[in-house]
């Protein structure tokens, strides 16, 4: 007899095992990425595919549904409700969508990723505007079906993907303050921050890179007995809790973009690191959400590692690695071009002034595509004059604007709002903590992450998804997302107060 | 309505999946074997449970046994008809034996395992016994219910997971024409052979040695853009056909050992990607047997790579490799010290003329472990007597004796004749491919290996499942497995004629 404590117990199971195949699934995309010689991809093609069928066949089997509709919140403990909540979510989400409208989807994403890869090279936007316009229709129906089962608009449901919980409304609030705060803001710094000067010159040592970045993620408290380094074309931290994979990409001509990208990563790979031991196999065990998880890494990347603190300890391990000589090699002279400012068209090597503005534009036009009101034959047109009303300067070519990231032509819709909304999060948490524990500052000056570190653990990492990214964020920083914070930090580092 | 011909197409649907499976588990293996971090263990642990019980599930599904029962041979096709009998001997396998009793076994070979690398380094066989007890006990009893689902003998049911149609009444009289053959031979080659000469001595650079693998591998025709070698505690050959993964180790006192094992472990891999592309996800498609596949690393080691013809190619590689200089690094030097003979008391060390013996002693031991003519308790006794007999030397410890080996103590029962077998067919397969191509062995002394390499594709790679055992080397060779060919290979080589 099914009693609401069996069902419960047989959830934890169900559930347990969805995780292990999930996990294994993020091994096989690792080794991929970092491993597979070229002549794998098609029996990894076949083992992913396989994976992701048992695993959407264990989620959708109908005992499933019997064992959620039989166990009942009030005979668990406040963990185990968050973790039924969350088993409800990503079953609704998992039963909203056909199955063949699923595989319709992932299809349709395959091959216009693929003829995007050619346009994008060429700036022909025309070339990939048919494939794109099957895979925004498929999302379309995707997003109404997951709007019905889950009570929210369709840009929302899309959104709860990525960001559980997370609210249109919400976000059109707060991006309408950056917006509103940002292009004068901009302006603004550019003139303050006067002429740039060169950086050190040369050809960085690769194996030398590499060893500062190693040296860097033990600094902040990288355990390598449960995680790895390596080189991949996309940087990214895969993985599991237990044995976080974390990739960089080195280039000879400047040893920064590396060493960022990997204190970045390490942001991340922390965060999976502090997620509580007991609930790993569980939901309520994961990471909170993409939103949450940017604002670990951005909190590592651009609060801590691009203060002065940071660099009066790391310019001296990074003017050894490279045997560097002279000013350029001074913590200051790091520090100044670590914050420096650029107008430019590319999001992912955007700074943390502009970086919202790529994302605000994105955000108003994918919502408007969900919603009906832009069509794909209009998405040109309305990414050109949006990104100049924003960035003050027209784009010259769809490669630097339109065509640019992969996400939509993947099929990637809701996504993009939780890159700013993780800078804003970092922003307002680091800001806590360094209320919370006043000597942070000084023992990054030192080398010494784990005052820093210990109050992350305590205020966002052990949560995992037992509250809401929101009631995270309250209980951290006193109060829900607000641009102020934000806004207020960038103020302070880049116009000085 | 389930036709036979619905029934079939069901089942490669459904096969296909599990063999998809079942590659994410090796992909899986052999990361945690060459990259995991050891923090990651718990973690893979999990993942490996959760497709394991999936792909079981998969197997035992109820439909399977109803389309196994609805497809009819008289409709398909010869490698149709031959997946069809390969499905219905797994299925066997997995339908076999209660899922309590799979799981028992498993535990119970994990703990023993774990003991047993207490107990080895101490020669204390008392510590491990009671374990390897329970090993041998849960052993019988799924050797006993797989061999009333296969209709052979207990043991037979064991030497069919590793060597399908395996039969130890055939084994019995290859094994008995050996041991009466090689006690009295290697007596004459130990005193044939006189005294040792010193080979190159030194430090050799591990990166050197690596490179000279990767040269030897491509000249054999390894594709790296399907493939990789590493490193491994232990050295295997794993992956998928499409991504054929290689390991070694190095050691910085000799590089004969590494070089050895890529080119045995190159062997394995050169089968796996000559088998049917067409047949990649299927049953039939894969490789026949653990018996054939040692036959393919051993032709390539022991046969082709232990030559004169060969060393006539690799001398100058080698010797430019390590800077050697002198008549130490000459061809005739690195044969000679190639099938250097010694009588030794551990099987993975043993050269080609005492391997046999090694081999054949455990077979008789275990076959009398599963038909309960020998207890555990009697076991390091028998193993003492019947080394000597065979070996003509006492067993010093049981370190160097019935502790040596991981297989029982893991559960792998039924495995060990198949080192044998499959030199035995690699000595019978190589004289058949020198009689139907005689230019191979000038071809191996120009670094040519493709008209041998032809020659194994068509006879050997290409059928994959689709015959038994015993029909490819009858097809191959003109006749069965005996061990004439193999005897005479030896004393050509050991005795010089």
């Amino acid at each position: 007899m099914t009693t609401p404590a069996s069902a419960y117990a047989a959830l934890e199971k169900q559930f347990a095992r969805i995780s292990a195949l999930e996990a294994a699934q993020g091994m096989l995309h690792w080794d991929s990425a970092v491993i597979m010689p070229a002549g794998g991809a098609e029996d990894r093609g076949d083992q992913l595919a396989a994976l992701a069928a048992v695993t959407h066949d264990l989620m959708t089997a109908p005992q499933v549904g019997e064992w959620l509709a039989a166990a009942d919140p009030k005979t668990l403990d406040l963990w185990q409700q968050a973790n039924l909540a969350e088993m409800r979510r990503l079953h609704a989400h998992a039963t909203a969508v056909p199955a063949d409208l699923v595989e319709a989807l992932s299809r349709a994403g395959s091959a216009c990723e693929q003829i995007w890869r050619q346009a994008r090279p060429s700036s022909d936007f025309a070339q990939v505007q048919a494939a794109l316009e099957t895979v925004v229709s498929l999302t379309r129906q995707s997003a109404q079906a997951k709007a019905e089962a889950l009570g929210v608009s369709p840009y929302d449901a899309l959104l709860d993907q990525y960001e559980p919980g997370g609210s249109s409304a919400a976000i059109d609030a707060l991006f309408a303050d950056l917006a509103d705060f940002l292009p004068g803001f901009l302006n603004e710094v550019l003139e303050a921050q006067g002429p740039e000067g060169d950086g050190p010159q040369g050809l960085f040592d690769l194996k030398a890179q590499e060893e500062l970045g190693r040296r860097l993620m033990q600094t902040i408290g990288f355990d390598f007995s449960h995680g790895r380094l390596d080189v991949s074309a996309h940087p990214f931290c895969g993985g599991t809790p237990g044995d976080v994979r974390i990739t960089t990409r080195y280039t000879r001509d400047d040893f920064a973009p590396a060493m960022m990208g990997v204190l970045h990563e390490t942001g991340h790979g922390m965060y999976e690191r502090g997620l509580p031991v007991a609930w790993r196999t569980q939901p309520v065990g994961r990471a909170r959400g993409m939103s949450l998880h940017e604002s670990q890494s951005l909190l590592m990347e651009m609060q801590a590692c691009r203060s002065q603190d940071f660099f009066r300890f790391a310019a001296p391990l990074i003017k050894d690695a490279f045997k560097g000589e002279g000013s350029l090699w001074e913590a200051e002279a790091f520090h100044r071009r670590a914050i420096r400012v650029r107008r430019g068209f590319i999001r992912v090597d955007a700074d943390e002034v502009t970086y919202p503005l790529h994302v605000i534009l994105r955000y108003r036009l994918e919502k408007a595509l969900v919603d009906g009101s832009l069509t794909v034959a209009d998405l040109p047109e309305a990414w050109n004059s949006g990104f100049e009303s924003l960035m003050g300067v027209p784009v010259p070519e769809h490669r630097l604007g339109v065509l640019q990231d992969i996400h939509w032509y993947d099929g990637a819709i809701g996504y993009f709002p939780t890159y700013t909304l993780g800078a804003m999060t970092a922003a307002q948490l680091y800001a806590a903590a360094l209320q919370a524990v006043p000597e942070i500052p000084e023992a990054l000056a030192a080398g010494n992450f784990a005052p820093l570190l210990a109050w992350l653990r305590e205020n966002v990492h052990s949560k995992a998804s037992s509250l809401s990214t929101d009631e995270i964020i309250r209980q951290a920083t006193g109060k829900s997302l607000d641009a102020g914070v934000f806004k207020a930090h960038l103020r302070r580092r880049y116009l000085g107060g």
